[in-house]
């Protein structure tokens, strides 16, 4: 039995998340009804993050145990082809980058050392239908300045419980550490109003992100002042905070094993 | 009673074309719902081209006769309220871009005199899904000069029989006047391989610009010799011209009513 640790992008637009349900559209459900069909064996697949209904990935991991008759490495060109369906022409909306061996031990999220996150903002008065799984559409003009301001009091450690939905496990601690968390102007199709949210840090609390992405917007919108923000925090109150933003700009970027990989990462961005 | 044209855009991806069918979703039964619940009447809606399953449309025009207790030009406001359904922050997949009052006889297919379309292709080795919807993915690497030389046989009047999949209507005539075809590359995400094929005719057969298209991939691949387009032509043989290249990367991108904007923009492209 190989312990295999996959690479996954997918769209989540048409999934109810990651999490295995019954009777539901789920990620971990396709995965691994394909996993099984070509390995010929009930397959169980475990994965770092349980990302919400609508929210995507570009590099979500997960690891399974299983012996099979292919090469580890020509497990993403047969099962991407299963996930493509009766669609000659494009991909399905889950895709395998890469396939490798781990160690029998290896578990996908309680070796993880920190994750990124990715948030998506199309910030022009007129919608984009074709970017309507892919960003939070916001109407009126953000100030991205005091939104870096705003952005700039997570760093390091910090009681996030004001960044918590109800309705998740409760955690052991609410305190995470964040390693970094920048805004960026991305010029797309001829205008310069998309912008990103970059999110490194060790762990985040049930929607973590789009509650800190939801209260940078209301500071950019001059809703709550940027000077509220450590108020905010050590109010350690879910009331205090901004608004939720909405799953289809989520991305889960990248996952850490490796210290190295951790730190280089912050050092670049 | 007024009559009504509408600009609608579109992405066609959920939807089987924009031609009314029982039971099946389309763009002309979503819109006609949607605007009879808005005039309290019953809407039947005329639009200029019936788009395939999965077409797009960034600039469809369609009429319908009513009274209603609005202001014309508020029409879109209410309608995209209304086929957002219940997202808060994001449009739904169909958009009335405006409406406006047309003379009482116009008619949005007998009064047009040229349509453009667009057709993106996503050329690179590995699959974008986010894309898959909304390109053609060619993995092999295109050839854009040969292709830009077998788009210039379709300029002028042809007939355009090898271009036209059996299934439509039996049109009067199989000539048409294509006034501009022309391959476009667009850097979007920081690559160059993204091609855009831009043609506009006075009208199109059934499929024409998909097997186009096809025909000029498979000149763009080598699988085609680009001396062949003009023997193509003549043959009159849908056997002898290319593949049918799939649904999710073509656009109705616009409709001309006008001799004046239509000669403008060809001198433009």
């Amino acid at each position: 039995m190989k312990n295999i640790l996959l690479t996954i992008e997918y769209d989540g637009t048409n999934y109810s998340g990651w999490q295995y349900q019954p009777e539901r559209p789920t990620v971990q459900g396709r995965l691994e009804e394909v996993l099984s069909i070509l390995c010929k064996q009930k397959i169980t697949i475990h994965g770092t993050s349980r990302t919400d209904a609508g929210v995507h990935a570009l590099g979500q991991r997960a690891t399974f145990k299983g012996s099979f008759g292919i090469p580890v490495e020509k497990i993403p060109l047969a099962a991407n082809h299963l996930l493509a369906g009766d669609r000659r022409f494009s991909p399905g909306d889950i895709r395998i980058v890469e396939a490798k061996e781990a160690d029998s031990e290896f578990h996908p999220r309680f070796n993880a050392l920190g994750k990124k996150y990715i948030y998506k903002i199309y910030n022009e008065r007129e919608p984009d239908i074709f970017l309507r799984n892919y960003c939070y559409h916001v109407e009126k003009p953000l100030d991205i300045e005091s939104m870096r301001a705003g952005a700039a009091n997570f760093m390091g450690d910090r009681d996030f419980r004001s960044f918590m939905s109800a309705g998740g496990n409760e955690p052991e601690s609410t305190v995470r550490t964040i390693y970094s968390a920048k805004w960026y102007q991305r010029p797309i199709k001829g205008c310069n109003n998309f912008l990103e949210f970059e999110i490194i840090g060790n762990g985040f609390l049930y929607n973590m992100v789009r509650i800190i992405v939801g209260t940078l917007v209301d500071i950019g919108l001059g809703k709550i002042a940027t000077g509220a923000m450590p108020e905010i925090i050590t109010s350690v109150n879910r009331q205090k905070a901004g608004h939720t933003a909405p799953p289809q700009g989520l991305y889960l970027a990248e996952v850490y094993f490796d210290k190295e990989k951790l730190y280089e990462n912050q050092k670049n961005v």
